[in-house]
């Protein structure tokens, strides 16, 4: 496998790759590689030729002034266990000069759902995601549905800047039992207290067991998964719980029909925790959007 | 020459043309071309092995509500006269549908100089461009120093996004005697009115001579540039007059050392123009920005 080391030194590598004719598939990271992306990898390593991993703590859609811990040489050996062939990383100084001065915009989708939080959020991911994905041209790229957001709005930035390239959505990986998802935010928290960011996916999931069995009013269900979470809860409160829609991510007045989302965000005042069901079609609507369960400490079977 | 109608019919045949390794230049209009257009498209074929021409009055960078009229047949036929091999056109509905929310944002530099009269004008610029050169991953594409502002954001956006492609900077087409730009938007216009249209070059060559001569305080400069729009004026009248930045287009303190950029809009209420100097080197600080001259009627020589 190989690890490019800057943007400049990728360019020319790059040139030589498309001239093969070769697909391509590539997955997008901020590092402290976990086994959510080592699915990503997998999938694309097992439907393209080539597959790259970027590494790179992009700044923009941290919280500014945090450090984002990672190591590359582990992100490096878990992106060639899944079958990566290139890793691409790159710096602050790199990507950030300090004449940078382009961002995607996507309106009132980008102030809404985890940007209402962080309000930096979904612009970064966005522009990210459309740096990397211009700068590779992949065939295909891959998202997972954790960050719902992230993986619908560049799939909406990408098609409307007319970039030759699939964005393929990955289901959520989320640990059997307690249905917490695989999260490099999470990876420090106590056991504990992960049953508690567990419950937060229980409820979302009770609230889309009430649509199905017709329940269309959202307020109703916000209240029923509020006064679940309420009951779970303890050293996590509530930011937020939202039934929007799946392009602008604006609430919607009817839940009957699919597509729509269930959202959630909650907080111990220093870690955020947002979870969401994107319900897309009448089978997720019946049977929730498709899971990748794994076991606690174990990689996907 | 080839002439695709639509960007659904564009991606296969664009997908074979990649394949084949050759060279691709771009011009990318809003239709209505005229030798200015011609010159871009000159270039890029003689240097490049196939050159496209992409004809689409952009929505989001014209006036709301307002009729672009050109010609795709008159354009079709100057553009293969001028070496272009494939034309690309399409329409509002393929290019908005009611989905559509992606835009290129570049913060205060799509607020300044003419986006200070028409504050969609630098964004739907630049979103248009890249889009098109999202779309056909062109080696190089032309853009003319007539349009300061879009050349320079193109480029700028271009890099940070990590774009695969070289932005080409040619000189403003100007017709010979009067100095005035070859523009869409000056082709209605009677001859007696395009001399005062003249006068906005004269003046800010005239003040591009005083910085040459030692006139560093951007005030001075611009009020010597007014009082000559005052006397040569009848018909328009002043917009701005801007001596600014060549990266954020924010005023400059002081006029000394390339680059800068000596900026003028003038309208009559109906007619906007606008002209400008980008005075990047010491040699067009002494000598002006190259310019490609034309006989008035003629084709560039």
């Amino acid at each position: 496998m190989l690890h490019i080391t800057s943007v400049a030194e990728a360019r020319p590598f790059l040139r030589e790759l498309w001239s093969t004719g070769q697909s391509i598939g590539s997955v997008h990271t901020l590092g402290a590689l976990h086994d959510a992306h080592g699915e990503l990898i997998q999938r694309s390593a097992n439907e393209n030729d080539q597959t790259i991993v970027t590494v790179y703590p992009n700044r923009i859609q941290l919280f500014p002034g945090s450090v984002y811990r990672y190591d590359i040489d582990t992100d490096i050996a878990l992106a060639e266990s899944r079958g990566a062939t290139i890793v691409i990383s790159s710096d602050d100084q790199e990507m950030y000069p300090p004449t940078y001065a382009t961002f995607i915009d996507q309106g009132e989708s980008h102030h809404r759902l985890n940007s209402s939080v962080f309000d930096f959020a979904s612009r970064g991911q966005v522009t990210g995601a459309i740096r990397w994905i211009s700068l590779c041209r992949p065939t295909a790229s891959y998202f997972g549905m954790k960050d719902i957001e992230q993986a619908l709005l560049v799939q909406r930035a990408v098609q409307d800047l007319m970039i030759d390239c699939e964005i393929r959505h990955v289901p959520c990986v989320r640990f059997r039992g307690s249905g917490v998802p695989v999260s490099s935010r999470l990876r420090f928290l106590p056991a504990g207290r992960l049953a508690e960011v567990g419950s937060v996916y229980t409820a979302l999931e009770t609230g889309r067991n009430a649509v199905l069995n017709g329940e269309s009013d959202p307020g109703e269900v916000i209240s029923l998964i509020r006064r679940l979470l309420q009951e779970s809860l303890s050293t996590f409160k509530i930011l937020y719980i939202a039934a929007v829609d799946v392009e602008t991510f604006a609430p919607v007045s009817i839940l009957k029909e699919p597509p729509f989302i269930l959202h959630c965000a909650v907080t111990d005042g220093d870690l955020h925790h947002f979870d969401g069901l994107c319900i897309r079609t009448p089978t997720e609507l019946a049977h929730s959007p498709e899971v990748i369960w794994i076991d606690p400490q174990d990689t996907p079977s």
